[in-house]
């Protein structure tokens, strides 16, 4: 189909620099891990609010779908064009001013192109804390955080990026702005459009600006490692810190004995502390007081774990520089597992008292139905969230395990996490990668919701087709 | 018209003892402020999931609308019938089973018709908390906490409703059963249906159970009292105590002279231990470390407030006791104004950083239009939210001055919240009360998507009509 005349158009309003045809558009055109590579009609990069909604109406007019943008580190190939070539892709990058702070309302407004680590920055530069933070800080945006409902490393104490947004400026698919950009903590002024458009993956309409909330920075951080013999020991040092440090705790990082082989193997330059135990954990205490109070608080918990035989083992952090070696430990999973190569990987929650029986029961049976295969078993066990990834066995090609065993391990995952209450996915979004399994197996009175919403927000199915739904 | 065979059908389903017409509902169908009465077709009484999912149904198939209700505590008439004598009140207060309680994933799922103070017993029992805290709670239910998104006095520490709630099993307008009662805290498979229900106030679907988040209860609770001579002033020591005690902050309660007169004029017997001040802050820490240690920091935050001339004068509870006699000023303030005759209330939220400036501006402007009025400003000031209520002059008819100033008072005081980027329903919801001010003063582009939300949730505009929207 020709559609030079909206090319055209695109190029009036935006500027020809701006509409981008042609030309190595890798960029946008490939998420990052490489699994998806679309075509797009058009780059479009709008520069404010306005120009966006702009975009919106003409494309509208022309019958062209938008996909938007913003880092391009998304998971699950939810920001990528289809293979079609008449999509437009919409990028955000160049929305990219913080609007304001409020320091004592504890708000900062962005645009949606912000990168997290500018946000973050910009909270500290004000001695405030935005505390969202995760691998991709440094290239996402906030926009695309908000859009996948992003969860990190601290949402144990803060919540997701969902509990980390006060309200949203939003361009529909009728290419009108919702002005939604409140600082409020209260406001029951009608239906809680901000929580739906936050997690919808661009689906129903283009964030452009947000108010996040703010923290006073905490005075000190302090960090341990612990190691337990089982996973249940682990849940019930989880327990443990919760009582003991209640808000106090800001992580509680899992990672069993074959994350950290892996670490070993691959970056041997990391020290690992502890001798290896089939369960480590990462625990942080963020403290309004000071170091000295977080380490006696952080000493008496870990005494009182081994005095109940709930750790076997710990230590604590006597500098920032060592409380950082701690977490690259933990950083560094992932890494060491591309290193090792291919994997098949589940992004999955449970509720926390579910977790042990979980990985027992997937242990066995994933060892019964594939011999030697690896469990690289981290994450987020505050939060019930696990990175539960399968590893070919040794000297197994590891490319042609994923493509022949990724189906069935994943039946064998998501039907244990489905009959537990769980999900499958905790933090990284369904994209184009779940959508059959959310199809497949979310509640089908959940699917009928949310197809009505789609309909009823973008009857022309104008904002990310085919992803999510 | 003749409905004689739907409450035969609904008779059949639920038994006779559920379906009540005739007689006195007056406590059905009568708000407790009493400014709203209705009269229904029927009140009916379900007793599970399955009989509401039943109602709903064969009062869809009748072309009967449908007014949801729980402890009938609201205060904008959202859940009390219109006078048509042609809805069906459904009443869940049979709902009141506690299903579940999960120590370990700390959640707690309960039917919609518990009364909130059973959930909190609940989970007091196994020496946990369930922070949702308000004046009803011995009559509300944890359903209608839901549906309007309930505020109350610890959101500052642990959110409102909405951010206590982690999943939901709602009956929909298809007579469908939304299988949503999830305990995870991250759970990025779809569209947030759960807080689009939460705050609809039974216009979108029937919540008829919820699981709800629990914490560790904490080891103490310690109160003071403190006078500050400017409201600048009272949002300095919001600040200061966040920084000091972050997450401990667990309430900041604002009154301004006027409110305390009144307390002292009906409620003499309540001794009010500092002189009076322009304004009273009453702040609380919740601690995980015990008695001592909140009180230690609690008197270092108020030394540096004293020494800093942000509070002029303070007093720390000695006790439980005198905690919870501290406590009972702060609730005796609408029983001293319901005391003193009615008044124009308003339920408000503003960004922090802007109350004093609007409450100068106000206290200017309605004592330029109502000389002698007398303002009653109090609330949870930690959250921006303000009941600022506006009584008659000393000696007017209070009945009178609301029936005639009403209105042109909400337009100056909606008129500056508005412009000031608050909202004119913090906590309370919309219900009737307030539901021309909506359709007026919210964004339009907010206002056209609540409505295709409806439209498309209930096509038929079965729940709630005219309620909200």
């Amino acid at each position: 189909m020709n559609q030079l005349p909206l090319l055209n158009a695109l190029r009036a309003r935006l500027g020809e620099a701006h509409v981008l045809v042609g030309g190595d558009l890798s960029a946008y055109e490939r998420d990052w891990r490489k699994r998806y590579h679309g075509r797009a009609l058009a780059v479009v990069r709008p520069g404010s609010t306005a120009e966006v909604a702009e975009v919106v109406r003409l494309a509208a007019a022309h019958g062209v779908s938008i996909v938007p943008q913003g880092g391009n580190t998304g998971l699950v190939g939810g920001g990528v064009p289809d293979e079609s070539g008449d999509q437009l892709l919409l990028s955000l990058l160049r929305l990219n001013r913080v609007r304001a702070l409020d320091a004592a309302n504890l708000t900062l407004t962005v645009e949606a192109g912000c990168l997290l680590q500018t946000v973050q920055d910009h909270a500290a530069a004000a001695g405030l804390l935005f505390p969202l933070s995760l691998a991709s800080e440094g290239s996402c945006t906030i926009g695309g955080n908000l859009a996948s409902n992003a969860g990190g490393t601290q949402v144990l104490r803060y919540g997701n990026a969902r509990e980390l947004c006060l309200g949203l400026e939003v361009v529909t698919a009728g290419g009108d702005v919702l002005q939604g950009l409140s600082g409020l903590r209260k406001d029951n002024s009608g239906y809680d459009l901000r929580d739906l458009f936050i997690g919808s993956e661009g689906t129903l309409g283009i964030i452009t600006a947000a108010t996040l909330k703010l923290y006073p920075a905490p005075r000190a951080q302090l960090t341990a490692l612990a190691s337990c013999d089982s996973l249940a020991q682990g849940v019930a040092l989880l327990g443990l810190a919760q009582r003991v440090a209640q808000a106090g705790l800001s992580a509680f990082e899992l990672m069993n004995q074959q994350s950290l082989a892996l670490v070993a193997q691959h970056f041997a330059q990391l020290r690992q502390p502890l001798p290896a135990a089939p369960w480590t954990v990462l625990l942080e205490l963020s403290d309004h007081e000071g170091e000295d109070h977080a380490r006696g608080l952080l000493e008496a918990l870990l005494q009182q774990a081994l005095g109940d035989g709930v750790i076997s083992d710990a230590v604590v952090a006597e500098s920032l520089a060592q409380s950082q070696s701690l977490w690259h430990l933990r950083e560094a999973i992932p890494l060491a597992q591309s290193e090792e190569g291919l994997n098949i990987k589940h992004d999955i929650s449970l509720p926390v008292s579910a977790a042990a029986g979980f990985v027992a029961q997937m242990s066995e049976r994933l060892a019964a139905g594939w011999p030697g295969m690896r469990l690289v078993c981290f994450g987020h066990l505050g939060d019930g969230n696990l990175h539960f990834n399968v590893q070919a066995p040794m000297g197994v090609d590891a490319a042609a395990f994923l493509r022949e065993q990724e189906a069935a391990v994943n039946r064998v995952v998501y039907d244990a996490v489905c009959a537990l209450g769980g999900s499958i996915s905790a933090e990284h979004g369904i994209g184009q990668l779940k959508r059959e399994e959310l199809a497949a197996r979310k509640d089908t009175t959940a699917l009928t919701l949310m197809r009505a919403i789609k309909k009823a927000l973008d009857p022309q199915g104008l904002f990310n087709p085919n992803r999510l739904l």
